[in-house]
């Protein structure tokens, strides 16, 4: 923990890795583009876990586990989804010492051995719809890759539901992109834009793609969520039938939608600083560690004493820590804490023990505004009031600054200008020709079109024809 | 949900396998050896996580992730880890379109990879204990694939810890070793018997490997989870030294343990009966089904506005659900909860409304016998104390019948009596050609040396030499 974290004005791509190493949250694999979850890292997956799926089982979803092999032959069974996945396969070849008669991939996503299942558990109208998710990995043969943003083997969950009509599907689409929305900006304190990609960006073998689109630190687009209408497209690929109320036989249509450990990366990147990781205190956790300070043994027998009690009176509504190590000076410990994100520090010395007090010191406002002296009788009263505070203000200082850095061009200087500093919000005409010359010359890409639009039509950002709605063009990940 | 299941008595093999998909816990996938986990299947595996995931961290271990590849070489490292898993890998030759210069493994277990980041991430006897639990999956190319029991791919937690010395890891071993007993008994409710393994059954690489097995209902011995003192061989295939206080570099040691989705096959073959499965209630994913009763419409509204208050009566202290459907028959209802194992019926009808009360059906005592009729004021209370009643009965059924099939054989020719019907315990001298002679003329290998001995040393059961110990023997999955 000796080296100093690169500045993010110097090399924010710098920044990101040695957060992520610093904070011990991830760290390369030997096999080239995996990375390892350690320990920290994934005790903040686990929180993103069970937000996610306390909301996914509010919303009626059940959890189920589908092989980690696929056919080859079963990636080949929709057109758009082969050649979209084909380029990322990893294959096995050999099983048991023996070649096998057919490859089998390792399922980079897994709507066709879900959809495969699907046709034999669904008969009729009374199955339907299907409601289930899976936690689990995946895996796309990348070629760059960078922790947690872009990693040939990643954890995520995906969903995959079964419905009798293209209204119910679509309306599934959309109820669980509103869960990612409400988990990014309730839990993670990021805010987000939803919208439906372009045809060029939407995912393959899908009807319709959905977004959530954050700003990060350097101002560049990530996409942190999306949700699928896959229409009928894999149900017919897979014969996914059912007989309707007049024993007539159907297709389903299908969703599918996905979150990935890429998350973590949103986080890092959406509030992290000079001094390393900022964790919004719904998912960090430590939400609170406390430092006891001695300068002799006397002393920190008075002050440990202390400490026990106050942590026991943070009981299980708080995730606190005691950082008891010996060796280390209380400044030492106070860098790395915050370095790790942890949103509050409760320090105690002989002084605070003697007035019955401690010293909250918040991660979101280093230096001495950040401080304040608390009764020991009301810790933890005033600790869940400071975090919530935390909470609200890391959200509220995100926002700031996504809405600082997106612009409105109303013509295309203005637009590189704009997309040179972070979002912008343009007509755009629909035509996937204007939205690679503008990836050409500005190296940014079409995020979405967002839900949410003023309803005027206007003209395009590029070639100036009639444009009914507008979209976010931004640098992305 | 038509077809009956076929009796233990007629074939144990074809009522397991129908039970599984009757109860629509698992099917096979579309890869020869896969499964899948269907939603109640995988609810049952959620919650024998959170029980063991607990305990794990209780103990001070934390969760991480190590990559799903290994680089073949890694396997080759340690003489006996390759041999004992080389013949059940699966490879991956191509990666994104192209040959991979070394192949990779799909991970049958994590020693080496973990190995591998242990010998960075540990410098100092500071950086000791290092306490990781991994939740994830695995592949082993199996010739004989049976659901749950013995899948191509399956689901585990792998534990991996590094020591200081061979104590603390013999401690930590045996202190696993006692998670998993305490997790059999007291949440799946069977017992089992803690053991040595025998230099033939134990771990590939291991210096010693700790078993808990327990009896199934057909008398074989199912292995239900492992824990391994691996000693220092994967510390010196992998380099995992750190600095001691003296400054001398220092070989760990270290321990591996795990547990799978065979525990679900446990639980299945321990407590099934002919109408199906028989679920803990500490497991059981619905605890208790809330069945309404009517004849017609009118009688349907009357029940369902009390089945809603008691409903809401159990709150979240009891995972229950109502079972609403139109167009099936109650009888239909209660043996499709029956087969499905929840442990607890609830009836409720017009005269139970009339009368304020419920009928409470237990699971393991079918019939007149496990019905009481109780007032609907008191239903949470009771509730509660009929599923301990039920934990506490399946438990001592299932140790009853095992001891009725646990033989202490005086004789060989007792001895093969003893392994026709159930467990063998047996002075065994400790040779390999013991074991083979057993195995190949009664089937029965050698289970564990169990943990709790008498310590008088005796005769061998097949040589007649000096044996210090006792083994149990018996035929396996």
């Amino acid at each position: 923990m000796g080296d100093a974290i690169t500045p993010r004005s110097q090399d924010y791509a710098a920044w990101y890795t040695d957060v992520i190493q610093r904070a011990e949250l991830a760290d390369y694999a030997p096999v080239k583009g995996c990375m390892v979850i350690r320990p920290y890292g994934y005790a903040l997956w686990e929180e993103i876990q069970a937000g996610l799926d306390g909301r996914f089982k509010a919303t009626g979803h059940q959890n189920a586990y589908f092989p980690l092999f696929i056919p080859m032959s079963f990636m080949q069974k929709e057109a758009q989804h082969v050649e979209g996945f084909a380029p990322e396969l990893a294959v096995v070849t050999h099983g048991g010492g023996e070649a096998l008669e057919e490859p089998l991939v390792v399922r980079p996503t897994s709507e066709t051995v879900i959809g495969y299942m699907y046709a034999q558990w669904i008969k009729s109208y009374r199955d339907l719809p299907v409601l289930i998710n899976q936690w689990g990995n995946v895996v796309r043969w990348e070629m760059r890759t960078r922790l947690f943003l872009r990693t040939t083997e990643f954890l995520w969950q995906e969903g995959h539901t079964a419905h009798t009509s293209d209204e119910e599907a679509q309306e599934e689409t959309l109820r669980m992109l509103d869960v990612y929305a409400d988990f990014a900006e309730n839990e993670a304190a990021i805010p987000v834009i939803k919208g439906c990609k372009s045809t060029s960006e939407k995912f393959a073998g899908a009807q319709r793609s959905y977004t959530i689109e954050a700003m990060m630190g350097d101002r560049k687009a990530l996409q942190s969520a999306t949700s699928h209408n896959l229409g009928q497209n894999f149900a017919k690929a897979f014969n996914i039938q059912y007989l309707d109320k007049n024993n007539q036989l159907q297709y389903c249509w299908t969703t599918s939608w996905g979150l990935s450990t890429r998350m973590i990366g949103a986080i890092i990147m959406t509030h992290g600083d000079d001094q390393g990781l900022k964790l919004p205190p719904r998912l960090a956790p430590i939400q609170a560690i406390i430092v006891p300070i001695a300068k002799n043994a006397e002393e920190r027998s008075k002050v440990l004493e202390v400490v026990k009690r106050i942590a026991a009176s943070l009981g299980k509504e708080i995730r606190w820590k005691v950082d008891e190590r010996e060796g280390y000076t209380a400044g030492w410990k106070f860098n790395e804490w915050e370095l790790r994100g942890v949103p509050l520090r409760i320090e105690i010395g002989p002084k605070d023990v003697a007035q019955g007090q401690v010293v909250l010191a918040r991660r979101d406002r280093l230096g001495k505004e950040g401080k304040t002296f608390v009764p020991q009788a009301e810790l933890l009263t005033r600790v869940k009031q400071v975090l919530d505070e935390i909470q609200h203000n890391l959200y509220q200082q995100a926002l700031q600054f996504r809405r600082e850095h997106t612009h409105e061009p109303h013509d295309y200087e203005a637009f590189k200008e704009a997309v040179a500093d972070g979002f912008a919000l343009a007509y755009w005409c629909g035509s996937g020709d204007c939205e690679t010359a503008i990836k050409n010359e500005t190296k940014a890409t079409n995020r979405c079109i967002p839900l949410d639009q003023e309803g005027q039509p206007g003209k395009c950002i590029y070639c100036g024809k009639l444009a009914k709605e507008k979209a976010i063009f931004a640098r992305a990940y």
